[in-house]
């Protein structure tokens, strides 16, 4: 949460309000019922308190008069989707539907319904649907039917009892201004709907299940607002939680990602925002429509009004290197760093800088959780090739970043390849200022300059630009996203160039990534999948 | 070193003593000259001060009558190659060469002669000569001759002083004995030599380089002695070093893992022994002559007389799980050792028994160390397919464990599929008696029961047992290594049979690992070497 300044883009205050329940895959709060393997779930309960909590929080710590807050936005996750009654309580709220795991917030990362996902695939396909060719062809278990789906299919009482199936986003906005007014992010990036064709017809819905054939009338909306726009103004209550104004403006959801963009600097083709945090998404924007497969997706105005939006990802990059911490660093490296007041990625980071690129030996493919683009496949899994007994740990962690900067260069030339171009690179998020080998290594790898946003929060900020279009000129804000993110959005001074030396050296090892990506991950060699599908069989018993 | 009872083979008493330089990879002692990768040199001095102060202290240990001593084996690593003088001197003794590394003892792992491998092979194959296909076609750079020729090449003026290029056991037994007399195992084994053919003839020498093509009448000898025979009785000198009477009966030299066979109770066919430790030595023997795709040789009367010797190697065994414990286990599992009184592995065994087979989603290929058996490819190395963010470190230590099972079964395989049938396994050496779930995963992965021989130090008791050959019956001794092999040597009670429905998920995943094995090991995708050549050209600068 950022109150963040008109004038400047910069960060006035700042507050964090963590979620009670967190991220909920073992067991469900309260009853202690068990889930699945591949569930993730939330409390929608969580996303209000922080409304409670953390708005009231930064007004305090920054001394401004409430009544100056003139434009309120926000950015979610996606798709996270909640079931509520038709008057938008969840039914995780309701002692009846309580104990039930599918009347709770299905999160982002809740990869169970990749049954419901394969079919829907299947089906579209066999039956000559074009909708997928937006999104590379297929979507992914993450994505709003799959999920609604999974509710159906292994629990229709909580379906049916659903009045709404709704993104988080668009119901804590529902929550704030009492108007149920869905997005067209979420809308267009996960739910298969476009400006043009809108939502895919009732045939489709109606050949994957008869019961899903009015879906969209009967859970959804056709009523999709773009971004910037206004949704409506505070409630009482809602204005009371936060100690604002009621009538404050409130923007349209956003999702993360794509509110990122703007307060990176980008309102415009060829610059390339990569979000880089525990996952790395990647966005771009396009003049014209262009079919790139193996995206998550494209959005005529799905990130800035006027351009088709692109989007794609990598599953596992910050969890990559948290993963290696917490299960491949030898205690030696632990107390090293504790001796030498480091944090052990610092000392890692720093041992790793030492080696030259190709000197380890080592080459990763990052799919430790997945591969989201360009093979759109959460069955692959990861592989380390060109281990010797003379292998270090810092030259696998540098490997593990080796391998998410050839992710990342795969994802750029499959776009120039399909006529979107990437000249330059700016990031933001968590990673960008934390790991400077990490950095050069993108740059180094993809051959792109690398920049970097200068704001901290850059979900936060890009929310209150759209809070700030919301409000309007009028009011104090802008007329249009564009010219927020002139005022508003800047790069830092440093920024990182490709060492040629280096980028001749990743172009032979990006070659063996790109024989090995395509041999584990085209079909050439199933073993990921065979190895999950007997791992699954073992668990079951 | 062992004093061993004849009547039952026990051992009376051991000693060890560690050598002073050890193995000496990264300078030369004194000068500290630094050596290039892939080096591993000894200092012949350290292998005399074993017989100086282990024998004494067995002796005095077990307080038995040194006059009661009949007889004296000794085992040795191999090839294990020293450049002496005329007169038996290593040349690393004297102060004009003892600062080049070429003068000092080239260990079995000293890997710097791939390039001189390489070019036997491919000549030997050019010019249609038959004898590597008593070694599966091709000879390591571990082999006798890539290190002479290596010496040749880099320090022909070590090459031109050495009056005899000679495997240290040979080398040990001249000192003992002052006789000159080279044993047919590591001529068999790794020096081309057959009782048919003897060595391959002077043509093939002259054609890999004109200054070879006297090396076996310049350097070596015609003259091969079998296993089992008496080499000489002790010079007054070596059993002043050690307390023994002289003339005491020594036998000729014998290599550790071929001297564990009989002392595994092992003189018939269909019986595989392994010795199990940093590597894994697989013996198995055959009535007849068959060629064996990528074994490292079969030798007439190389293990017991009358039978086929086949040798086959995994290059890399307790040396990965070495290797994991030192690099990739994480501080809290060293924490909770502690705390518990285990050492780590057997931490991690305990855990990594909790899983069952498949659990993981993990398949690793075991070539941390190269592949010696049956790919013969030292450039290959490590892979670990399947891992995902959920991978925990047992997971891995279990993989690693299973990929050395995996490598097993190919080799037990290949022998079974070219007529050399492998019915059970006897294993011997370090690693039976300290990891159990290892041995049940050999067992359900090769569907072979296992069984441990009885004494410890494998090949020091059959040294003993042929040192009692030596001597003969007369002195107290045995006429023949069979008649030893009944009397001295026996199993522990406890064996490791296969468990069908742990097999059965094996079977899948050795078909996972042979589809992996094959296709980085067979040509597909060369990424290994040519990963490991970039390596090497980052490293040179």
């Amino acid at each position: 949460m950022a109150l963040v300044d008109l004038a400047n883009g910069q960060e006035v205050a700042t507050a964090v309000h963590a979620y009670a329940n967190g991220v909920i895959d073992e067991k469900l709060p309260g009853s202690g019922i068990p889930l699945e393997p591949d569930w993730a779930l939330q409390d929608p309960g969580d996303y209000l308190e922080v409304f409670k909590k953390a708005v009231p929080a930064v007004l305090k710590e920054s001394g401004i008069d409430p009544t100056d807050v003139i434009g309120l936005g926000i950015d979610f996750t996606a798709c996270t989707l909640i079931p509520t009654k038709a008057d938008g309580t969840p039914l995780a709220f309701l002692p009846e539907w309580r104990d039930n795991p599918h009347a709770w917030v299905k999160l982002w990362k809740h990869h169970a319904a990749q049954p419901e996902a394969n079919k829907l695939n299947d089906k579209a396909r066999e039956l000559g649907y074009t909708f997928l060719d937006r999104y590379g062809g297929k979507i992914s278990s993450e994505w709003f039917f799959p999920k609604a789906w999974q509710i159906l299919d292994e629990a229709p009482e909580v379906y049916a009892a659903a009045g709404r199936l709704i993104e988080a986003a668009d119901w804590v906005i529902w929550q704030l201004t009492g108007q149920e007014k869905r997005n067209s992010c979420t809308a267009g990036y996960k739910a298969l709907w476009s400006k043009r064709e809108g939502f895919p017809p009732k045939e489709f819905f109606k050949a994957l299940d008869p019961r899903l054939e009015n879906i969209v009338d009967e859970k959804m909306s056709r009523d999709i607002y773009p971004l910037g726009e206004k949704a409506g103004g505070l409630t009482e209550v809602a204005a009371g939680w936060m100690g604002l104004k009621p009538g404050t403006a409130v923007a349209i959801a956003n999702v993360d990602a794509h509110v990122s963009v703007p307060a990176a600097t980008v309102a415009e083709p060829g610059r390339m925002v990569i979000i880089m945090g525990t996952s790395n998404c990647h966005m771009v924007m396009g003049v014209e429509e262009r079919l790139v497969p193996g995206m998550c997706g494209y959005v005529e105005d799905g990130i800035i009004p006027g351009f088709f939006g692109y989007e794609a990802g990598q599953s596992c990059v910050g969890d990559h290197f948290a993963w290696f911490v917490e299960n491949c660093v030898p205690g030696r490296y632990e107390k090293e760093a504790a001796e030498r007041g480091l944090d052990i990625h610092e000392l890692l980071e720093e041992k790793a800088a030492k080696l030259k690129p190709g000197e380890s030996g080592l080459v990763a493919l990052d799919w430790w959780n997945g591969n989201r683009s360009v093979l759109v496949d959460v069955d692959l899994t990861g592989v380390l090739v060109g281990a010797t007994l003379a292998t270090k740990p810092e030259e696998i962690y540098r490997a593990l970043i080796e391998a998410t900067a050839y992710g990342t260069r795969m994802i750029i030339e499959t776009f120039e390849a399909n006529g979107v171009p990437v000249k330059e690179i700016v990031t933001t998020g968590g990673l960008p200022n934390k790991n400077k080998l990490l950095m050069q290594i993108y740059a180094d790898v993809t051959g792109r300059p690398l920049y970097i946003a200068s704001n901290v929060q850059g979900g936060a900020v890009g929310s209150a630009m759209h809070g700030a279009v919301a409000a309007g000129k009028a009011a104090g804000g802008f007329d249009s996203i564009v010219e927020a993110t002139r005022q508003m959005a800047s790069l830092r001074k440093e920024s990182y160039q490709p060492n040629p030396a280096n980028k001749a050296v990743y172009d032979q090892l990006y070659a063996e990534y790109v024989s090995l990506h395509d041999y584990f991950g085209r079909g050439v060699n199933d073993v990921m999948k065979r190895l999950k599908a007997l791992k699954a069989r073992i668990k079951v018993g």
